[in-house]
């Protein structure tokens, strides 16, 4: 086995969008302004796709391209009737984002193949490595679009229509850069999926554990609200005259981040709500504040948790019109459930990590994955491998190569044993 | 006496800066995106200045400009040795702002000359209308920068080498409009100073009186402050591994609204606390708050009350280090101390309104003013009018004709007491 191989993979994917292409083989190499730019549609996109279909054409995998994009590298098993076994993950990129996020999960499914076809093992499912189109959802304002499409969930023609900011079409995105294609991938012919990612978050690091093995996909709700009191002069408006909308608004940046706090004593469990965008209208220190927009972003992978933050945090804001005189307004554009991944592989995965020794941790996953998805048709799991200080979708996401070997050890233990189940 | 004619007068500046100049007669007039834009060395500003002096040379005045093109319009009295009685305000406007902050001030003393001398009335002490540059500091980013000129607190030459965004130098701009004069303004022949100014506060409209008495102008301190965390993402750090820097600005912003109010309690006084400005970073809905940026405003014309917020508040600054292991940095760009106007001339202004019969009310100013300045040399006393729903620096400025009169009133019959007190 070699983890040079992987290695060089990676360090190649993390060329395609960088500002200057530089080969990053340490952490200390990375540049915190310079990360990788590699949305759906861009020249970088292009180019990832293309190094990666090479290297599955390599490892002698049949590669096919279905309408949106997906790509699909399938190696038959010596019973190509049986349902197959689907490993990936994706190579977009948010702006200016990390090496690992995506290309970890395509990379290390190609190198499971490569491990597999060195030993000559033999594998009755098929395998199939899986590159998901457009999971940021960074040029095209759709995350998890590929997978969405496979699912059904996104009508294929809806999804060929999106715009980004540009104004092209993703189908004539994908025209351009040549992964247009016409395969019809049905899911009711895959009996598993597995993806590998990084975990994105500080658990696995602070705990010394190499390997997470996810056991459910965290559920978010995005409550986005306006607050709005009245604009007036910082020095002639006697403090019992005003509106102010951004003391109404600190009222519930701190009640969100209390009650999500006490949410997770009270359950023991892994509530959080976050208040990560504030605008101030009009901003100026010498004025108080007329109107004040707010982000907040709640998970959990209880649903019942998750929402009793979210009905909680409304309640909170609409009491700021009684205590404050202000108006509120609030929406939900954002309300995904939160995902049990299967048990049956959960438990394959750990198995074959005990298998070769390697030390595990079930955990939850509390950003949103293709994997969510495709669990709702097929029995799916993810490992997760440490974020160096939990940081991703930044230039300084990285992840040490003796945990990617690791990872990419248990992962090409959990396809093989999955392959002849 | 004519209420037409300062009408006309204010009517006509309010053209000078508008987007299309237009008539504003009456408060449905206004447009809520289209105010005025006339800061120093405009051609816009150049209209007003000669608009003024066009007047003053009207009105008999003999006109002066110094070197930072403060701008004098002189009535000799009948004893011209004795010292001088001064009235005036500015016709720089900030950005987006309205007609009648400055211009009123200038107009009503105008108008007080015009209505002196169809009287016939007799004055001993010469009356001098003043024009001060750049009171707003919009284009030259220096606030109050005549009056501070001509107290001597401000150099001249530095004043003139102050450049505007475009590069252009205050010598070069004043040139350029033809106000770059070379008279010297001796303040020590200036007896007493009046200026007339919308009060940019809902107070006198709140209690229906026409005519504010300004004992005192504000103390103003700003604190500034940038609050550090770390930046992590919102789905996967727990709530217990956060260091949420909005959390600690949330705080900052609670706190110094709950001080202020406590301390307008504990004095029956007029302190006031705003955080007026904040900024998140990197303020994505997903991502834990890195950074925050606040401004706070501080003002009391009490100066034991101000900096006992301003202490207060850099302490509960500070306690966020411990209380949420952020990092602070706090500074302190603006700190002036507040004023006392003289009680000569503000008994003057009182018994002059009483005279004629109109109603007038003691009240601070919450707003920095030229007259702030000309009070460490000068005994100096302010008259406020009504602001609307006490809006200013915004297109929707607004103060009622009838207000007005009863200003100009007022101001006419002080400038008659004092010039021959």
């Amino acid at each position: 086995m070699s983890l040079k191989r992987i290695k060089e993979d990676l360090m190649e994917l993390g060329k395609y969008g960088r500002d200057k292409p530089r080969r990053i083989e340490t952490y200390e190499d990375l540049d915190s302004e310079k990360g990788i730019t590699r949305p759906t549609g861009t020249e970088a996109n292009k180019k990832a796709r293309d190094y990666v279909v090479s290297e599955m054409k390599e490892a002698g995998l049949e590669v096919k391209i279905d309408k949106v994009g997906n790509i699909f590298g399938i190696k038959k098993g010596t019973k190509p009737d049986k349902k197959s076994i689907m490993v990936g993950s994706h190579v977009d990129s948010v702006l200016n984002g990390g090496m690992f996020d995506g290309p970890l999960g395509v990379m290390s499914a190609v190198e499971a193949v490569r491990r597999i076809n060195e030993e000559g093992y033999e594998h009755e499912r098929n395998i199939e490595v899986v590159v998901y189109t457009s999971e940021e959802g960074s040029a095209f304002p759709i995350g998890l679009l590929g997978s969405s499409v496979l699912i059904g969930e996104l009508d294929v023609e809806e999804a060929l229509k999106t715009k980004n900011e540009e104004g092209e079409t993703l189908e004539e995105a994908l025209e351009k850069m040549g992964y247009k294609g016409d395969y019809e991938k049905d899911l009711d012919e895959v009996e598993y999926a597995l993806e590998m990612h990084v975990e994105q978050g500080p658990v696995l690091e602070d705990k010394e554990i190499p390997v997470g093995i996810v056991e459910n996909i965290t559920g978010i709700t995005w409550v986005l609200s306006t607050i709005k009191g009245a604009e007036d002069h910082a020095g002639t408006t006697p403090m019992n005259m005003r509106k102010d909308a951004l003391v109404g608004a600190a009222d519930i940046v701190t009640y969100v981040n209390k009650r999500a706090k006490d949410l997770v004593e009270e359950h023991e469990g892994s509530t959080v709500g976050t208040v990560g965008k504030l605008n101030v209208h009009p901003n100026g220190t010498n004025i108080v504040p007329g109107k004040v927009e707010i982000g907040i972003d709640i998970r959990d992978v209880v649903k019942d948790n998750m929402n009793t933050l979210v009905e909680d945090t409304i309640e909170k804001i609409e009491s700021l019109v009684e205590k404050y005189d202000l108006e509120v307004e609030t929406e939900i554009p954002i309300e995904h459930t939160p995902i049990d991944l299967s048990d049956e592989v959960v438990d394959t995965i750990e198995e074959s990590a005990e298998e070769i020794d390697i030390k595990t941790l079930r955990m939850d996953s509390g950003a949103g994955h293709d994997s969510q998805n495709i669990a709702e048709k097929v029995k799916t799991g993810m490992i997760f491998v440490p974020s160096v200080d939990g940081i991703s979708h930044s230039p300084m996401e990285w992840t040490e190569w003796d945990d990617i070997e690791k990872g990419t050890k248990v992962i090409t233990q959990a396809v093989k044993n999955l392959a002849n189940k």
